[in-house]
């Protein structure tokens, strides 16, 4: 049923309140009353919005835009709060994503105050009456049209489809191959924390934080990272050493750019390394295991660029910018892989408060990238020799290169200055991998950029300990979805080809009323382990059920025939060559066993395939 | 650093404010205004919980007793919305929850609301002071200790830890191998959906959906289960065939009991058969999926009880309960399983409206369980066989039973009149999986009852379609949490083990400044694909190494002495055994894969042991 009886009873004595409201209105409209009252009918617009996110339908359609443009600019929004988060909420979108929305027919009452129009009372009740009449029709038959609606899924997030499920969890077992060849265990956190576990962790970005409802319970709020839940479980689980890995979703209220990748849901697979240790060995495993990671998945030649914070605190601090502006100076210095120099320099003197002087000497630096011997060149360096925090930075780099170069990935590895990293609570080496060529998807080059990051956080464990504890972390977080974004591509362009189901038999039948017998085989071959299927009708047609075979790279045919039968005997057909040979029926199992393993030995190279 | 330069700068503006407003508030307290007024602290109480869950800390502690039990019994929650948040919050408490408490210290301005103390702006101000200066500290060095609190993870959530996490992965494993055996595809879908495509879908229990807060943007509720996102995700792409599982977590604000396995956040495992297909063909099949699930899964004896909507309809037609009372007479049948008939009959009469008369002739039907000699003598039932919709159910359950003989699974099912489901969307089989014995944990039997549950619902996609065109839907759902807590208490009672990490070398040295030879035999073993670790120490004891792999259950061990390195040997100790070979450095990686691939063969029952 589409409504259980109960609520559909209720559902028509609340319409029926409405029709009788309706012609009240009417009766005292018409004793002269004024039927347009402006006040009346935002109410009745917040009221609306209240309960629904759009005007009309599931998804912003014309409708919004018009009521959008025609509201009052100067309206009260302590008064209509529903409005408010509505209105906010249209004016994210860009004129040509407007463009883009359908023409939903709003009900008469919201659209006659979008009209300005005085009630149409006559209209109004002959509309919610047809609707009562819709609702006690339901009563009869379970079957009557609900209303129309176009379907959506919330802003910037997605479905995964069976194809991009199957890129999804080849992508993640790749990954998670590497995570547990270097040992790493993996734990799982709540979806939303309370939310002061979050507060004061993320600067800026904290207005991007999803926050639940209050319904009377704790404070909530949804996930930002997995790394801030991490050092919350060490802290709360008195932690000291730990080396996990963690892949989960997180949430984050940010400008969606869908096609490249950017979603408010999105993964994130953490691999971190908790607990006090010598300077620089668990760093350059990490970086080990983000080339071992970037190697497999296979996705073209990459850089890990990588710099240190107290070697940007000291270059800073020489170039004389104050210890207060180390910070947001440095948010602002990591903007220069999207931005050109001279525009990063005007941020940082206009919006940062940094003088000319000092912004043209750190861009003498930020221009510098090499290996170990530019950590050398800077160890002589006539400022930065003399700065404890500088010195500390370099040094730590010529041990992080000198260990890459004894795990044979020194020709990944590139030191740059200009590397910054977003994230206020990194406090040692930090580092980032990017594509350095296009990746062809079709006949076109798409930029990829950043792929992972990462870096050393000794302090935020501490914050979350009630004597301030520190346990010294360092980890690295794969930019899946910019993967994912990548082979779907490939795969709309059809470059690449995934198999949704491992099914490897299909047990058809040539003939009419061959169900049951159908399912005995397939009982059968289950309970050998033998991924089966089969048509869920009863006498389903043979090309029909061959053509299922080929559109899902089912490899193998069983087909029953009643003479075969007969004489004790089934046809396996290959689905590829056509050939098809008879077999004992007893030796079924067997068979299909044997050519299974010959098939999975040429199918080594994976599900995804040319 | 636990802050940064900017937070903090501007932490310590803010206290100096607060500090200077308190000297003003004594002052002109000083001067014979009344320092204690309930309103002003009920203000700062209410602007208190507006930004923290509780009191005091991440935790309820004694404080919020006290104040919970002391504040007004009429308190207008309209003026105070946060305080009355707080205050529904810890109604739900129980007084044993509540002993259970710490005490934690609330503020001084907070606490002496609670006392009903005039305000001791001295002492408030010294607080205060000592808080300023311990920000100031902070400036200078980065590891000044933070206020005190207890952590917590959300009311009825937890995190995995890695042992639970090795459990549910390998239990997870083990259903999708079934679910996949079976060709079933897999799909994802948000955590949040927009709050309309929930609204209306689960009758009473809607008041436990989660639902985002209004932060400009559309109204968004966290998912309930995963069958509603199935039926948009149908809808919306206009698909009439899929047979998909999707394994995720979903959200309810229910009472949780999490020692039975119940959460606020818990996982669901759903397979569904979508599509228009012959009379209980696909419906058999989900049968013989969760004997197969419950068979891998080897958690005791069970039996899969069958039912059918459309007999329930009929049989409370015959009965005499009127149509719009069959949802909710259904969900009072549903309680059989938990309580006796005479409260269900209580509950029918006093609660449903149902007429005693009425009441006694279910009474009678739903005692009644057999196999499908129980159907045929039920068609021959004088009331039965008159009404249309048993005819159907039971013609129907009758076709069931014999698939499921052809199936073998025919002695684990059972037809039983008095299984009900609580959802309302069923239209027709209906089924749950019920474990028979007590399960041993430790010397103590737990009972765990219902453990899958699932039935046909061929209306629900319709309910999005703008033509509410129909997509008919069969499902399971395993109740995967339920099976945790059995195996986390098997556990915790000593009755498995579980490895977290899969690490099967553990490079050790047994003298100091080795760290560099060790780092190059890691990087040559993983290249190979081993799976290694080592000491993250440059120096670490040899006796701490091999207690790391005897704890982490590491089979082999590699150490490096200087002697055997020089004279190109290195030695493979078993970890067990504790017998160690030399043998040439230059066949290390080959040596290792052939002892590994031994030890595998001997594990194949899995990284669940006695």
């Amino acid at each position: 049923m589409a409504e259980t009886q109960d609520n559909l009873l209720q559902k028509i004595k609340d319409q029926g309140d409405l029709v009788r409201k309706l012609k009240a209105a009417k009766e005292s409209s018409g004793k002269g009353k004024s039927a347009t009252n402006s006040l009346q009918d935002l109410e009745e617009i917040n009221r609306h919005l209240s309960k629904y996110s759009y005007i009309s339908g599931f998804v912003p359609s014309k409708a919004d835009v018009e009521l959008h443009y025609n509201l009052e600019n100067n309206l009260d929004f302590r008064k209509y709060p529903h409005i408010k988060r509505w209105w906010y909420h249209m004016q994210s979108f860009s004129d040509s994503e407007r463009t883009l929305f359908p023409v939903n027919h709003p009900s008469y009452a919201i659209f006659n105050v979008m009209q300005g129009k005085k009630r149409n009372f006559d209209l109004e009740i002959q509309e919610e009456v047809s609707k009562l009449l819709a609702l006690k029709a339901q009563l009869g038959s379970e079957d009557a049209a609900p209303s129309k609606f176009v379907l959506k899924t919330p802003k910037g997030t997605r479905d995964y489809n069976p194809q991009q499920m199957t890129i999804r969890n080849n992508v993640l077992q790749k990954i998670i191959t590497v995570f547990k060849r270097h040992g790493a265990e993996c734990i799982d956190t709540p979806v939303f924390e309370l939310k002061e576990v979050l507060t004061g962790k993320y600067g800026e970005d904290s207005k991007l934080i999803y926050d639940l409802k209050d319904q009377g319970g704790e404070i909530l709020s949804l996930r930002y990272d997995l790394t801030v839940p991490l050092a919350r479980y060490l802290a709360m689980n008195k932690i000291n050493n730990l080396k996990r890995y963690h892949i989960a979703k997180v949430y984050r209220r940010d400008n969606p750019a869908m096609t490249r990748g950017r979603y408010r849901e999105f993964y994130q697979c953490d691999f971190d390394i908790a607990g006090q240790y010598d300077l620089m060995v668990p760093d350059a495993e990490c970086l080990l295991v983000v080339t071992e990671i970037l190697n497999s998945l296979d996705i073209g030649k990459y850089v890990l660029k990588v710099n240190h914070r107290r070697l940007l605190d000291g270059m800073f601090e020489t170039c004389g910018v104050p210890a207060d502006k180390f910070r947001s100076t440095c948010s602002t210095v990591d903007k220069l892989d999207k931005s050109p120099w001279e525009e990063v320099r005007t941020e940082m003197i206009n919006e940062k408060g940094v003088t000319p002087e000092a912004a043209d000497r750190i861009g003498e630096y930020v221009r510098l990238n090499g290996s170990s011997e530019l950590a050398d060149k800077l160890l002589q360096d006539e400022k930065l020799s003399k700065n404890k925090s500088a010195v500390e930075g370099l040094e730590g780099i010529k041990l992080l290169l000198h260990y890459c170069e004894l795990y044979g990935i020194k020709d990944k590895i590139l030191f740059d200055l200009s590397l910054a990293r977003g994230l206020d609570y990194y406090t040692g080496v930090i580092y980032e991998a990017v594509l350095t060529q296009p990746i062809k998807i079709g006949n076109e080059d798409q930029t990829v950029g950043s792929i992972a990051g990462g870096g050393r956080y000794d302090n935020l464990v501490g914050m979350f300990d009630s004597k301030n504890k520190q346990v010294p972390c360092v980890g690295v977080s794969i930019g899946v979805e910019r993967i994912f974004s990548v082979l779907e591509a490939k795969l709309a362009a059809g470059d690449i080809s995934v198999r949704t189901s491992d099914i490897d038999v299909y047990v058809a039948s040539a003939q009419k009323n061959f169900l049951e017998e159908r399912m005995k085989i397939c009982a059968e071959l289950w309970n050998a382990g033998i991924k089966t299927e089969q048509s869920y009708k009863k006498n389903p047609k043979m090309l029909n059920q061959l053509q299922h075979c080929e559109e899902n790279g089912i490899p193998l045919a069983v087909i029953l025939g009643e003479s075969e039968l007969k004489r004790g005997l089934v046809k396996i057909r290959n689905i590829t060559t056509r050939q098809e040979d008879e077999i004992p029926r007893d030796n079924l199992v067997e068979e299909l066993k044997s050519r299974i393993e010959v098939l999975d030995i040429k199918e080594m190279n994976g599900p995804i395939r040319k």
